[in-house]
């Protein structure tokens, strides 16, 4: 497998509104009008699986999870962190980081099913309200 | 917060086919019929997030994720590996270990999305037929 294969949208762009770019990873902000806050941690290689990465790649990359997750639950203060690598459509290793909440789309199921209601308005504007001070917290705490 | 809710599932119970009980966790077999080597990995105190645990212990888990991914991977042979902490409905730590393959109910979606297909029953029979080499290699690798 080619390092960066070339219809592999993770390796040709960088997936997201950079917040914090490090020499082995990437965290961005998703675009994502029902989940303001969701982040993504995007390894930089391709690789495909966890356990593809040596040990000490795998804890640096969750340590960067979890510091997004901290920041995250600091600045949107959700009900809850989701955290997932699935990679089935685009198997370049990444982890999403998303803040859930009771009113949200899809609670308390995974953001992946069916809807289960609107999310208000209000509490995405409320949400939408705290990118600011989410992009700052990244700048200052990576 | 008790550490260990009376009405907690993963508290009062297993959650599965025990296939390793380590001090601070436990390796589960989940019973999905769509989804034979399902694994979870949960934490056995009563925590909600990932960063509401010492790093220690965080790193202890995700090296446990890792060995159950490993495991998982040579035995089941699945196309990929899904990994997720959710907890929306059962906020107490514990981690999806999801081997996916082309032709399951969701490929290449989420196994929370609405299903796509039905599983081939022959493939259903291939995979519940390694559970027992599944077993057998939790028991000697961990």
């Amino acid at each position: 497998m080619a390092e960066h294969p070339i219809d592999c949208e993770l390796c040709s762009g960088d997936g997201g509104e950079v917040l914090h770019r490090a020499e082995k990873f990437r965290v961005v902000l998703v675009d994502d009008a029902a989940y303001p806050g969701f982040c993504r941690v995007i390894w930089n290689n391709h690789v495909k699986e966890m356990t593809d990465l040596p040990i000490a790649d795998r804890s640096a990359l969750m340590a960067a999870v979890c510091k997004v997750e901290s920041i995250v639950r600091a600045v949107m203060q959700p009900e809850k962190i989701n955290l997932a690598s699935l990679g089935n459509m685009t198997p370049h290793l990444h982890w999403h980081v998303i803040p859930r909440y009771l009113d949200d789309a899809q609670f308390p199921s995974p953001v992946w099913a069916a809807a289960e209601r609107q999310t208000p308005p209000s509490s995405l504007a409320q949400r939408q309200a705290l990118l600011g001070a989410l992009r700052s917290a990244m700048v200052a705490q990576f």
